[in-house]
């Protein structure tokens, strides 16, 4: 088993679906993937907030033993976003975004993490990304995801740091978006020819695609009765694909495919409850007999 | 193996599709279905068509071993319908539909065939599926297919019918139309309430759910490069799904999800093509490679 380390945003969120309206409850990418990846290896988290961010939600990310002492805390307001899942449970309509300190986020990697072995480098500026690429070289498993923003605004920074990683997440729109194909199968192709080993295209409900050289493999979303906030879904997504990864220390078709199940299954949990609230009730055991499940079921 | 009976529509289908433009070819629930199914088992067809519908359509028909015993020719012209990809690959924009003889459609069942074992009713008026349900009483596994039309219109003769059917295949739209559920998990279970064992829910590029009382399976589609024309891939669909089972003569949980895969890779051939060309250029070896490929990929 080996460390994860992550790179991303710990935030407020502020959401309303059709289950109802919370505010300012914890958010970000790196707080869904490292809870996530908790239940399979240690985790590191890098991030920024700022001086208002409640000491609760701190011991809560803490709980769940993720390593926190990359969390810088600086003078300011931690970032902010409120978005509805009103007019599309699967799709977030923005409705404000207030990046406070995260606008001003240069990470402060603890010099052990350096070695890390597995780096997940969430949606944050691509030059950012590139920038913490730089100190951490060497033989290494980095995944990254990204979103329309930077496909738009830093295609060429994004590309660089794609070309280095070893496998990248991005959701249906984005994966098209990036690579100016509207065909599936074309688009997972043109990721792998920016670089990465593999791909992985998120199709929310509709489950995710594993792109390799050698294979195509695709896993359903677990069907859920109770979806009551979306959020978080991708990150927890990667948490629990690379989370499985490290704990293995193997890629192979075979870790790789697991992996786009363990994903799915960790997703699936984060959709049933407001912010990360669903794991606080879960143990490994729910987990794995989520899994079971799926797999059991689905196979011929 | 078990002959399989299917009654729906043979027509001629002017597409166009990002890929071109293609004028009165051959269509119809009834031949996409009968077609894709004689890869499995002798099929029987029922429809009707006028006097100028070509030979040389017939006897593209009839090269797959289908029956055109019922293939009624009335006086008129031939059911037609016109459709567009342009704007949607996954979702046909219909420019024109010409019921001509369709309209007065009264199937008229061969007496050997009221023994049918296996049986099709294609998406045509819920009456006319419960008029032939009335002549093939018996312990039968019939199949039946519907639209948002007669969702709208005939709800309650839909509902009857749907209640004596073994299993219902509708898209994702028309499960939630009828269901009135936004969640799928919540749709099929609610299918099921209606009557029958069995139901699938065809999600076009992102697979099909085969619900049941005791499980849930979900087959992805299929990823391809080349979608020319989606026209009748529900119907191929259903075709090698009812088709395999014909071929077993056994309803189990192991035949079900298999014929769900079948039916995945039947449809995949569909879309490759305009009209049902794609499956005059493969036999069976092509199709059981297909199954087994995506079998072996999708293992664990």
């Amino acid at each position: 088993m080996k460390e994860i380390l992550v790179i991303g945003s710990v935030a407020l969120d502020t959401i309303t679906s059709p289950s109802g309206y919370s505010k300012e409850i914890l958010g970000g990418s790196a707080t869904y993937f490292s809870i996530s990846a908790s239940f399979f290896a240690p985790v590191n988290l890098v991030a920024t907030v700022g001086m208002d961010f409640p000491e609760k939600h701190k011991k809560t990310i803490k709980s769940f033993g993720v390593n926190l002492e990359g969390l810088e805390v600086k003078e300011g307001r931690t970032f902010r976003w409120e978005g509805s899942y009103v007019k599309d449970l699967n799709c977030a309509e923005t409705i404000e975004t207030q990046l406070n300190v995260f606008a001003e986020f240069k990470p402060l990697l603890p010099k052990r993490y350096e070695k890390s072995k597995y780096v997940f480098l969430a949606n944050i500026d691509p030059d950012l990304q590139i920038f913490i690429l730089k100190k951490i070289a060497g033989k290494r498993f980095i995944g990254c995801d990204s979103m329309n923003h930077w496909i738009k605004n830093k295609n060429k920074p994004l590309k660089n740091m794609i070309k280095k990683t070893s496998i990248i997440f991005l959701n249906d729109l984005e994966a098209k978006m990036l690579s100016g194909e509207s065909n599936m199968l074309k688009a997972g192709r043109h990721l792998l020819s920016l670089g990465p080993k593999f791909a992985v295209v998120k199709r929310g409900e509709y489950g995710a695609i594993l792109f390799s050289k050698d294979f195509v493999f695709m896993a359903p979303a677990y069907l859920l009765e109770d979806v009551k906030d979306p959020t978080g879904a991708g990150d927890t997504f990667a948490g629990g694909f690379m989370g499985y990864l490290a704990k293995m220390d193997k890629i192979s078709e075979g870790t790789m495919k697991n992996a786009l199940i363990w994903g799915s299954v960790m997703a699936s949990f984060a959709v049933q409850d407001f912010s990360i609230n669903r794991f606080l009730k879960i143990t490994k055991k729910d987990v794995n007999k989520r899994y079971k499940t799926f797999v059991r079921v689905q196979r011929l």
